[in-house]
């Protein structure tokens, strides 16, 4: 097997993450990951939900949407269906879960980031993408609320990244794209910190079942590919 | 009065039409007027809607929607509300009205072209840089189709543009940005064709009323918006 | 061609406005044009939507409905498909704009009045009638608030109506029938005060387009009819 | 206690029936009882639901809704709040199970009637009203459907009419209007036909209880005022 | 005609009410008539629904739901239709009104209780089921209540209890199963008080309609099923 | 720390898998761990999704509801909310994928079978149960159709049970309830086939992250417990 984009098997494709994409979000940033391409942004609401109202602490709220354009066969509208859909919904709450894994949501104080990922091109792995990318969008807005004094200290306790492994045709690959995706025995979805502990692990078997050991060497595989994203949002954000 | 982007009053902001923006839709744009940025694209679906099945004609269908990070305040998603605002039923209306009216629907045969326009960038006029990409977002999918054997000849009768023209403080303006239009006293819409025909006007009064002279000069600035629009088109799509 | 009630093409169709049609409502009128006929009514709430809390200032709301039993073909109630079409929500927001824009909302108060407008039968021009008619009911039940103290004035700047023109076959006609609508090349709504001055103008070229020279002559057809509405809503009213 | 409307406990109000009242639907009456006034419709569809095809059966279908200037307070639209309420769901199914009582639907073939009640103004008992109505209009359509040769004999089998009965302050009332319904201990819609015999009745106490014997005086109570509805739907549609 | 149970037209099927089958809600009860089985519970919250607010008494809302597998051929979601049916929106207002007329709201104090019915095996009469099993989860509940000291006492002023009768092939019948209550007649639903008042009836012919003699006959059905239904509520609340 | 039932951290809570427990779907359980109780059931319906048509496949489709009194604090209705959750979605394409995981779609044939799990009472651990509980109503279900001719021979590959294993208060514990849960610092669901091989793992930090090391000591975890759950699935159904 040849991997569509000539790279081995433990290669990611090209990532770039280019800052501050858009003027009106408090932060900004467009990720893109071969043909993946992903605007994330950060925008600040000074309440929170319901549930967190008197606790002193805020929160942070991902959506998650596909332009209709972004895929090969045009997605319909979510809002013309009139509701979000199973899988929409499992990515928003898997990305404001990894989010929140390293923001100190007592710093942060009563009020909401609202974090949104629109994905413009589709070609695999956007729900990593929208994670990858909304850190790095975060970051941008918690600084400029440290400089306009809204914040004291910025509350992010890590970095945080995620990326996408899999078992296709019985090769285990880092960073799969739409073709290899969608022939994959086995999808796992691996969030880290830049400690290289883990946030969130997701895998499933499509048809087939995976062992221990292909889930060492899955693992494994994630955690170089999470490393290198680190370093590149490290590059953008400083310590 | 002196214009935010130091332009006279009969001036269009800076205008940028960037071809083939993504890779997955038929044809896109990304369509710039000043910090009004719009993602145009055109794609196809074999069938139409019930109206239409077994008339030999096809039909062209226009999505809009407003990212939430394109506004300076968050604009929550549709898909959340569950439903598609009133505005944007209007906006999308509009949008399918003016592309369809320069479409010969028999010669396209019975296919819907989906166009979508999703606003990455909110600056004012977004509806009218929605109708201007979207016509060559189909145009450059139309040749597609043509160069594919889809269809025989491109179904296009004349060029179509449009432009925003309105009176702020008692000045009459070409092409609003959002401070303009937020304090607009009449706030006109204006679709035209390449022969200077018209396609649609909507021109409202907000709180105050406009006199027939108000409405001759308002037109007038608009056709020269327009012309200035169709030429930028002529330059990407050709004859 | 001749029109299937046997008037010119500058007559308007019988108008006949019964006013207090129904006596739940503040005000209220039944209004016939030709076999169009829209209830329209106002009622009072005392608050306004939180965009306005605060300001003082009034709000005017409109809705509109056709009821099944008012076309041709029996239309599906909006409340069945648990949404408001594109088409109702369009005019709603005509009808609400329409009418603000003679009414003085600061002299109004913190309060909103309800305009309801639904067709028991429709004919052709029934957003048209609906504002004519509004504009009445309106009125009335402003008079009724005077009386009641609730209001030191009416706060009404000018009379406000509106009509239909557009192209049939080449002719222009004046206030369009079901018949002559569906088949017209070009439709233009237009709104006017008693002073002759525009609120709104919508012209739509349904497949042809229109020159400079069609919206003059379009525009004289308007402003006739449109003087004719205001002078029997003069005689309703009073001054 | 005296009625608001200086009737005796087992007097109906004064009602009135206006057939044909607009001229789109197969046949409609405005039903007048007093203040309460519905315009009853009734239209063909060519096509039976789901449960019914093949059967050979038609269907008669009912939808009621109340304008929102009926009421006293203003009825948010359905529409609106993008859902059938419990009240109005509860009220179709009964006009709809009524109507069908007394239709053959084999005979009607496979096709469905829908019959419409739109209340225009609400004092009491419309749901009855709407009943009584809607057999009119419906017996008005099918002579229709008849002289067209849609349908070769009229599917009818009895008159239908419905009346609300119930106690207020202890006395037992015929043809409750909107106050004495809003007082009343019990509350009882009865469904009769011509031949006397019921199709429905829904009894029901609101905070007392009702008795055997109090059921036996309203029943006779309702049968009363059945027997004088249905003289007059003989009337406009004779036998 | 055999009753499918073995049973004479007027016996009840057996009944069983198990107290307390789940643990989180208030007071709960498993309720069995013959194969219909009904989880009935209360639960309560310290707030009422806004038309009730100030007015020093409390409510009691209902909701009912047939399991997808309570039935033979699987029942779809309400949740996935996106909205309650008509049906359910009946028996859910109907249970209501049952419960609240035997309440003294007022001794209730400011506070709702929640009665949840969920069928969970479904053979006729599940709504009468609903109705005499929710008494007694409520009754259970209150004693919690009294016990707690969040009420004096138990505002209780009655028993209530239900039961279906119906016309089957001409036969008069009590606690019609599902295959009897497919091929009514005649269905009536009684809701009676321990001291022998009614509080719903709720007769409907499908197809026939029925006399005044069939009506004397079915309520003295109804209220021989209460009595034992009553008598077996007395068992497991006591006085 | 002492866990709630007194047992050791690599205990499960007692499990009893009652069969049959309903008469109406073609296989069900209800399926107890600790004081979790999910009613677990399967039916079929003779076609499949429109994504499935044509491939001689069949399908099997999960949906998953907590009942409102399942709950220490009463869960509302998803159908009262009009929508499903994004919890509840989750979760039914988790049990989905799981049960998917180890049945041949070819030898089932084009036909979709429905599993519901319904939680009559929750205590932590309601999808794994669903999950475990459904493995076992579809294997009573198969034999169903295997015995009355509908499927020559039961098409399942192996056995899938799921438990959740997870870290609280720094100590890794098996089969958390409810209290566990709700303070769980790690939470990980993880779903294996009688053979020892993996088909899902949904691992999540909750505010703090984990290790490599804690990873393999909760998979070892849940593999005892899913041994043993297997066990009892065996009893019931044999091989």
């Amino acid at each position: 097997m040849t991997r569509s984009t000539k790279r081995s098997n433990n290669d990611m494709r090209p990532v770039v993450i280019i800052p501050s994409f858009v003027k009106n979000p408090d932060g900004s940033v467009l990720m893109q990951t071969g043909d993946t391409r992903v605007l994330c942004s950060a925008m600040l609401e000074e309440k929170v939900p319901p549930f967190q109202k008197g606790s002193g602490k805020g929160w942070i709220t991902a959506e998650y949407s596909l332009l209709p354009s972004s895929t090969n066969t045009r997605t319909t509208r979510e809002s013309s269906r009139g509701k979000v859909s199973g899988r929409t919904s499992e990515i928003q709450r898997l990305i404001g879960r990894s989010i929140r894994s390293v923001v100190d949501l007592e710093k942060l104080g009563e009020r909401t980031i609202w974090i949104d990922c629109d994905v413009i091109q589709a070609d695999g792995g956007t729900r990593t993408a929208s994670i990858t990318g909304s850190f790095v969008a975060l970051a941008l807005a918690l600084k400029k609320y440290q400089e306009a004094g809204i914040i004291d200290e910025i509350p992010l306790r890590d970095y945080v990244a995620a990326v996408s492994v899999g078992i296709v045709d019985g090769e285990k690959l880092l960073d799969l794209d739409y073709i290899e995706d969608s022939g994959a025995e086995v999808d796992m979805n691996v969030v880290m910190t830049g400690r290289g502990e883990f946030v969130e692990i997701q895998g499933t078997a499509e048809g087939k079942t995976f062992s221990r050991q292909d889930l060492d060497e899955l693992l494994a595989l994630a955690q170089k590919g999470i490393e290198e994203l680190i370093a590149l949002q490290r590059n953008i954000i400083g310590e």
